[in-house]
């Protein structure tokens, strides 16, 4: 590249971050001039033309006209790029040895209702009993009672209950652990199910040789006073997408023993199984302190 | 940042390149794999938070949804952080004289009437009548014969005819050059206008402080067979908005004097000025090799 060039190119990302240096919000022109300052190293990196520029306005706009109140294209763009997990990775920094944070998704639905420690949350959504129990602590290993523990999950189907046009409120559902902190509640084996995959980002997908698919997964979130609230999920060991989780969720510190029993060996509380094989898992859960 | 969290956070940058590593199509591989290190690199410095995440999202599906066939959002944001001028400016590399490209714009409309090297393309836009003349060259001084202009502006409004809701061809045609490479023509002394301002990027700017003006201009593109087509703009010496033009598309070099006449003082072509003072401006072209 000649002098000349170079300079020009310099030149333009010069003016492009000096034009946010009156922006009241000193936050705001922080984000916008180093907004500008990676979008034009990109587009120099690459040496960008016009005409993929020219496509990625294209689907832009055309993630744009796809997203209404049911579907959020950009999400699901900022999902598969991992920006997402990105976010919650740099909101949620590792402190001792507090678990992992991962995405929050599209599914988590105000008032869910309450069930005791002990009690199942599935109201009838299909899938193999699964029973998952642990400890939420924080960071110096004392237990915490009280702590607010709201869960929710797909169906055997890979469909939350809010995507059924039916009012079914299923497989979701908030407890709290006890004075020592333990908590239990019967829900699903977890099962893998594919992001939105018909639009924009489908297409990109498909191009790029990856799966829509999100490893199987069950949802938490944990609060209580004085503690970071804990947004993540638990991961099922053996299942065959954990390594492409198409949002990039998965860590390893997040992939449990889901053990499977036979319809014959009884369930430590006497759930009733109505002669199904069942699943069980333990969750142990370290809470970071509120910053 | 303790070490684990920082291992955290380039995991995932290195999960997600890798997760492009299929990509059927080299340059979109190369594409999505720069976008997703400079995305994360953006996230990672500037510690995004899940709340600006979720501005950012409302902000591009509010693009996505004024955007349609007449308004195109996702273009003025490109405009405005100077994307749009990069990528004009990486696609047009500087070679010895020849003149600097500035952005296309979206009021060019293929098939423009025709007039003869010295005509009047106003066709009875509004404004003050100019005469734009020069000689179009290749690098090496020599002049090209027949090579194609095209002229389109706004009037004194500040509209291009196809903002109008009549069918009206107006301050736009095509010409070319003579056996000596030279050419003149009749148009308007340019006037600032603003980019469309009223939408979730108008915002931006007024958060920014900066104004959605455009510094006067008249649009320009020349081609010639062997010959690199030029799409550019001269500028008004002396307009108020050069060092703010709202979407970087002002250089030094495309800054031209637009000399004033008194309406006593007769063109040299002899042109009908119905009584009116007049302007003239000289804009000489050098075209680059084409690739
Ligand atoms: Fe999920
Ligand atoms: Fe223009």
């Amino acid at each position: 590249m000649s002098p000349e060039q170079a300079r020009r190119e310099q030149d333009l990302v010069d003016r492009v971050v000096a034009s946010f240096d009156d922006t009241e919000s000193p936050r705001l022109r922080q984000l916008m001039q180093a907004l500008v300052r990676h979008l034009h190293a990109y587009v120099r990196e690459i040496r960008l033309t016009e005409q993929e520029w020219s496509t990625a306005i294209a689907f832009l706009t055309e993630c744009g006209h796809v997203t209404d109140d049911k579907r959020q294209e950009f999400v699901l763009l900022s999902d598969v790029l991992g920006v997402s997990m990105q976010t919650v990775a740099v909101g949620n920094e590792a402190v001792g040895d507090a678990t992992a944070s991962t995405v929050f998704g599209p599914f988590f639905v105000d008032g869910s209702p309450r069930i005791e420690s002990g009690g199942d949350l599935t109201f009838g959504a299909k899938g193999q009993p699964c029973r998952v129990q642990g400890t939420v602590r924080d960071l110096t290993g004392r237990p915490v009672p009280g702590a607010r523990i709201e869960v929710w999950e797909a169906d055997e189907d890979g469909l939350y209950d809010v995507q059924y046009r039916d009012e079914r409120v299923a497989a979701r559902a908030h407890l709290f652990t006890g004075d020592d902190g333990r908590y239990s509640f019967w829900g699903l084996t977890p099962t893998p199910y594919p992001i939105p995959h018909d639009g924009p980002v489908g297409r990109l997908l498909e191009a790029a040789g990856r799966s829509p698919i999100r490893a199987s997964h069950l949802h938490f979130m944990v609060s209580a006073p004085g503690l970071r609230t804990l947004v993540t999920h638990i991961f099922v060991d053996g299942c065959d997408y954990l390594d492409r989780d198409s949002v990039f969720g998965v860590a390893d510190s997040l992939v449990k023993d889901f053990v499977q029993h036979s319809a014959q060996e009884p369930p430590p509380d006497g759930h009733d199984l109505a002669g199904r094989s069942w699943a069980s898992v333990d969750f142990d859960i370290v809470l970071a302190p509120a910053e």
